[in-house]
């Protein structure tokens, strides 16, 4: 007999959790297409030449070798290993027929091969969301990417989540304004990067020794590192600082034009946090990050910003993008541990009409058919035991209204609320409802 | 630059193609749910040992390395090429966390390493539809997955589809009626099969080579195999072979007690095809086949049947079952090339909402947020160019509304049929609804 393990990092639901899963990419998918956003799908599989095509190829890559290829053949697949590259590659494929500018939604799996932690996965789930351009993009782009983040986290029922917003252009504002060369300005970006991590004492030590910079300015940095408000203080906060050079004052004018262009209700988990540098990658403005408020120990539930060209790799088109990502299976492995989720109940029908005899089975099917013309899911149960049995069946699974079918009519029995009422009564009083959907 | 090609066998679609499959995959999904259909999803990775566990490794089958994994390091992974695998070692895993019988449905990608030809595809979607018990499997079963099947099949608007059905049990009794031994019954499936492709001629060639059987009784094979009737029709024929045989009579007893526990409008599209076989795979009981009633020559796009024992591999507990699963991408390729299926317009909007000048977008966002908030889906334009080109990009989209957003107040252009309203007066005429959903 085969042996049955889980695979280490790579996730697998329960029903109960599933349902869960389905429900908040739901949620996610009609805020992102209630604002336009276009949904895709790219191959699970990449050319490892385009997966590698931003340096070296990526050690954490699965490549793909079908079993009985002969020893020679080299493997030219590899699975994503997120959706940027994908999306970069597909953009730039149908450059000519797809309408600029051009917003798309994804919610795929993503693999990675390295070593599983804690919170981290072989096997995930993103949901990407990215507006691009063929032409200069403006910051209407990166306001509307903010919006439907914000509101879709909002919505998926994990309680308040903060999301932290930077830019690339303040961060080296600041630190030109404080003379950092250009070098020093990388290193001092990936040394406070960590600052969460290892501590304002360990960062300035850090900018001292990898940044060459002198005390003073590493304790500088530090300090604005520090700079959390709140989106209705960013103006007076930004004013306060006093910094007089023009990528600062680029940086602060847009962030402020970027609030501004928020409704309130989307500002509220707003702060605009200085620390937030996002490793080094491609962004070049806006940046974002995303935590739960009560459990901000497990980091980011996603993020991303604005960068100047998505598919310089494979296309001569300049294509500046702004985009954000959710770490859908991150975000769900969280919420099921620390009980801000809970599994549904493994059905996904609130209605199980019972069946006495087997001479019924067509009349219990046809009185199914009816609950569910109504838009009521209805299962009918698949033998005839004694109607306890069957009773006990929907208790076990969580249906609420058990249906009887006689020669007399139907009635109908809630197993929660221990009342019964004919059909008809039944229907009037109560909604519609399935707990499925 | 890297080069980009299509990966041979890995679809990918345009947005509005992608909006398509999105619908079909909701219409599907909607109506298993509705009859309690549980949905699961299993890593797209399975042991090696588990996917080659019904024999030996299959050479189709794509395993996984890390790019990076030392040489001596022998795969260990494979992607999954069906879900039926993936289905019987989850079900084994989780035997004690589910509840039986169990019912699933399960959409996701499976992968074959083989070479691509016209429909068939080395990346595709596959829809799965089964119900397992832990004791005996009633017909109840067979009818209710059969139903949920033909309804969904009906409701993706690729134009009629005929379910043919058809019974092991009958095909076994005739051929042991006719004297076939065990080995002689086998071998006359496998040619029988094959009679849509080579013809009856052949197929009683190969009943007396391959089988071993005389001309009489391959001629009469033949005549059972061009027995094709509608369901109504089903008891009269039956009863006109006049065969005497236990199996046989089982076999057609149970097949009149499917169709009597199947609704008129789900018998309509169902024939009895003495001819359909389904491989010699693991089918004991009902098989099933799907196709497009126009286009015939396509072949399958979907079926299944029942079956002892889901996870003999897998586990000691004997798991009966019947499953039908439909071929998503080989469906919606062959359709849209058929022209059964158009690409939708690329947009999850119907409205526009114009922008004429930059300190106008807020407010612009706002009337945006209530179209959506009445469950209009409304998108903003990106800048604030003349009307005319924010009009024309509505067009492009297949847009059918655009906002204009004044101090006087907000009116609804309808641009296809060319007539204005005061926002209130559009409210009140024009039925709420989403392209996209």
């Amino acid at each position: 007999m085969a042996k049955l393990t889980n695979i280490s990092g790579f996730p697998e639901w329960l029903p109960g959790e599933k349902i869960v899963e389905n429900r908040i990419i739901a949620v996610i998918r009609s805020v992102y297409e209630s604002y336009g956003f276009l949904p895709i799908e790219t191959p699970a599989v990449e050319l490892l030449s385009t997966l590698g095509s931003k340096g070296v190829i990526d050690k954490e890559l699965y490549a793909l070798r079908r079993v009985q290829a002969s020893e020679d053949q080299e493997a030219e697949l590899g699975l994503h290993f997120d959706l940027t590259v994908p999306f970069a590659r597909y953009v730039a494929q149908h450059l000519s027929e797809l309408q600029f500018p051009f917003k798309r939604y994804q919610v795929q799996k993503a693999w990675r091969g390295d070593r599983p932690q804690k919170g981290r996965f072989r096997e995930f789930y993103q949901f990407d969301l990215d507006i691009v351009s063929r032409e200069e993009l403006p910051l209407s782009c990166d306001a509307e990417v903010l919006c439907a983040f914000t509101e879709a986290l909002g919505q998926i029922g994990v309680g308040e989540v903060c999301v932290k917003i930077n830019s690339r252009k303040l961060l080296r504002g600041i630190y030109e304004s404080l003379g950092l060369s250009d070098a020093q300005a990388r290193a001092a970006l990936i040394v406070v990067d960590k600052i969460d991590k290892i501590g304002a004492e360990k960062v300035i030590a850090e900018l001292i020794s990898a940044a060459s910079l002198d005390s003073v300015v590493a304790g500088r940095i530090v300090e604005f590192a520090k700079i959390r408000v709140a989106a209705s203080d960013v103006a007076s906060m930004l004013k306060g600082l006093e910094i007089k050079h023009p990528l600062f004052e680029q940086g602060a004018q847009e962030i402020q034009e970027l609030l501004r262009l928020l409704p309130a209700s989307v500002q509220k988990p707003i702060e605009l946090d200085v620390s937030l540098v996002r490793g080094l990658d491609y962004y070049t403005g806006m940046i974002v990050e995303a935590a739960l408020t009560k459990f901000p120990h497990v980091g980011s539930i996603g993020g991303g910003g604005r960068y100047e060209n998505l598919a310089s790799e494979f296309s001569a088109q300049k294509l500046p993008g702004v985009g954000l990502s959710i770490g859908l299976t991150r975000l769900l492995s969280v919420a099921f541990e620390a009980g801000l989720l809970q599994a549904a109940a493994p059905t996904t029908v609130n209605m199980l009409v019972t069946v006495l005899s087997e001479d019924q089975r067509s009349r219990a099917n046809e009185v199914a058919a009816e609950f569910r013309a109504q838009g009521i899911p209805a299962e009918v149960y698949f033998k005839s035991p004694k109607l306890g049995k069957q009773i006990e069946y929907a208790e076990k699974k969580g249906i609420q209204f058990v249906a009887f079918v006689s020669d007399s009519g139907v009635e109908v029995k809630d197993i929660v609320n221990k009342n019964q009422k004919p059909l008809k009564e039944w229907l009037a009083t109560n909604p519609v409802r399935s707990p499925g959907s």
